[in-house]
């Protein structure tokens, strides 16, 4: 890294350059373009990082990002309270919402069970779901997870501990992705697309 | 990109994409990394970014970024006063620092003459750098610009600015780089670097 003439912007660097995904030279870059910019400017975007760190919660409901103490989903009157998605992380959820395939409610883990990462059952939002299934109304969970063996251990636990709930639970299906070449599928995929075979719809 | 629960959150993203390099799925990536943070840790970065904008200055000699008056390679007083090295903009300033060949003065254009993007020379420190010439004491003034035509353009009118001033107006060595094959290096260099061919010194 080369030596700066200012010890603030240093400092600024040193700071940007902690981002995931920013070396001290995109940080340099940055930073000497912010420079540039209007001191109105680059006060809205250091204050709305403050802000947005300072200010946002999480749902007590589904463990989702929220400003308030239930996020904008839950608090949907028009969203079926009767089906939950469960999620490992908020991307995910957005990922979901994306896809405007479903109007239920979600329930977000917070990671993934992975005994490598020391990640157990008790670090993620898993007594709470049960909980939430437990005191009714719901009729379907289903399992968003990665299809990663991280995240087939995790529906496996989820599995396991709702059991006795009674609800039925689902997961994703797994198959030949969408504007793919069935010579480029693995095996596995196939395979598994092949054996949940669905009836032609022509849709 | 996707709705986001949270306003705070859609807030941040969108000032974090307006860095350079930075898109939303980036700035997504970020803030919820962030959010992870100590808020400590957050507000140093938010502050530091508003503290660098609205208090880093520029040399009122030779126009380098600076948190002084007076920058740090001006105010040195082991630097050689005799020798300037005109360059285009800050990064350069590290750039050749980082040679750590050179240790006279600097002379920070803020620029290059581009017509193309409505840049002319009275846009550009070349009025100052000529005040600081005809002040004396300089012997040499090396221009250290682009080897593209506006770097061409910009040496050739500073050499006609600094030509009644008597001072010595050198230019950058444009040869085959080191660690180059010359098989690979383009004719125009590889010609230059003949016709400027310096003896022979086993280094």
């Amino acid at each position: 890294m080369e030596r700066l003439t200012s010890a603030l912007l240093e400092d600024a660097v040193d700071q940007i350059s902690r981002m995931p995904g920013i070396g001290k030279k995109s940080a340099l870059r940055i930073m000497l373009h912010l420079l540039k910019q209007p001191n109105a400017d680059v006060e809205r975007l250091g204050n709305s990082i403050i802000n947005a760190r300072n200010n946002i919660g999480y749902c007590k409901v589904c463990h989702n990002i929220s400003d308030t103490e239930t996020c904008a989903i839950c608090a949907n009157p028009r969203r079926d309270g009767s089906i939950l998605c469960v999620v490992e992380n908020i991307q995910d959820v957005m990922s979901v919402e994306n896809t405007q395939q479903f109007a239920g409610l979600y329930h977000v883990l917070g990671g993934i069970i992975s005994p490598m990462d020391g990640i157990g059952p008790n670090d993620l939002n898993i007594e709470s779901l049960v909980e939430r299934v437990k005191a009714g109304g719901i009729n379907e969970v289903i399992l968003a997870l990665s299809a990663t063996i991280e995240g087939d251990t995790t529906s496996f636990y989820i599995y396991r501990k709702l059991a006795d709930t009674g609800v039925k639970v689902t997961s994703l299906a797994r198959g030949v992705a969408v504007g793919d070449s069935l010579q480029y599928a693995d095996e596995v995929t196939l395979g598994s697309s092949i054996l949940n075979r669905v009836p032609f719809s022509g849709k």
